[in-house]
């Protein structure tokens, strides 16, 4: 296994979700989790599976829409069939009923899965982030 | 490798952490982590290494005292020489100035490393927990 190799495919996945998730391109953002993904954030139950998050993001996304998303990776580690990563990530939101911006940011820890076709989805997600001034 | 006896392993160092942390015996929590562990929280910088997490429990120690420490581990899974683990944490911790009781829970997504000894230690940890009724 060629770890750098490894670690440019999980950099692709984050540069991928974070565009689809700009555009609005649930599908394409559920391609990139695991079936039976879990998504940790501060105060909330955990968000199970694609179609936890599938009804989340249809929610979310009639009041909010991603307009900006800046990752900066700390780290990725490729531990076999998984790999773990630590990024900050800084998004900005917009209200769609005022337009209004809202920004977030904060750590995130993500651990990834190999799937059977060699393809890196994101298995579990500690989402830290919070309520930023704009 | 024995993936069960790696779990158990990693289970006594929770569960060997809570007990030394009710105990304050801060020297055997440090020996738990690795010496260039970070620790991820909501809305605060990374805590860095066993020196930042030395000075942040004497401070935080000065305050606050774990009493009644419950996990309720949700996963374990070994990836070679890294493993995570998903937890839900209810921690009771006593004010040390008037005894009275705080409780934080939540779920804690770590990241445990392997040392060249054999000994897991904890790498990486996103703490999601927030504050809770009594």
């Amino acid at each position: 296994m060629n770890a750098e190799l490894e670690k440019q495919k999980i950099q692709e996945v984050i540069k991928l979700w974070l565009q689809a998730s700009k555009s609005g391109d649930t599908g394409t953002v559920l391609q990139l989790m695991a079936d039976d993904v879990v998504f940790l954030l501060p105060g909330q139950e955990p968000m199970r599976g694609r179609s936890g998050f599938a009804a989340a993001a249809q929610s979310s996304g009639q009041k909010f829409r991603l307009v900006e998303a800046t990752p900066r990776i700390q780290e990725v580690i490729i531990a076999g069939d998984y790999a773990f990563c630590w990024n900050y990530l800084d998004l900005k939101m917009a209200d769609q009923a005022d337009g209004a911006i809202y920004r977030r940011a904060g750590n995130v820890l993500t651990v990834f899965r190999k799937e059977p076709d060699g393809r890196w989805v994101i298995f579990r997600d500690a989402n830290l982030l919070t309520p930023q001034k704009n």
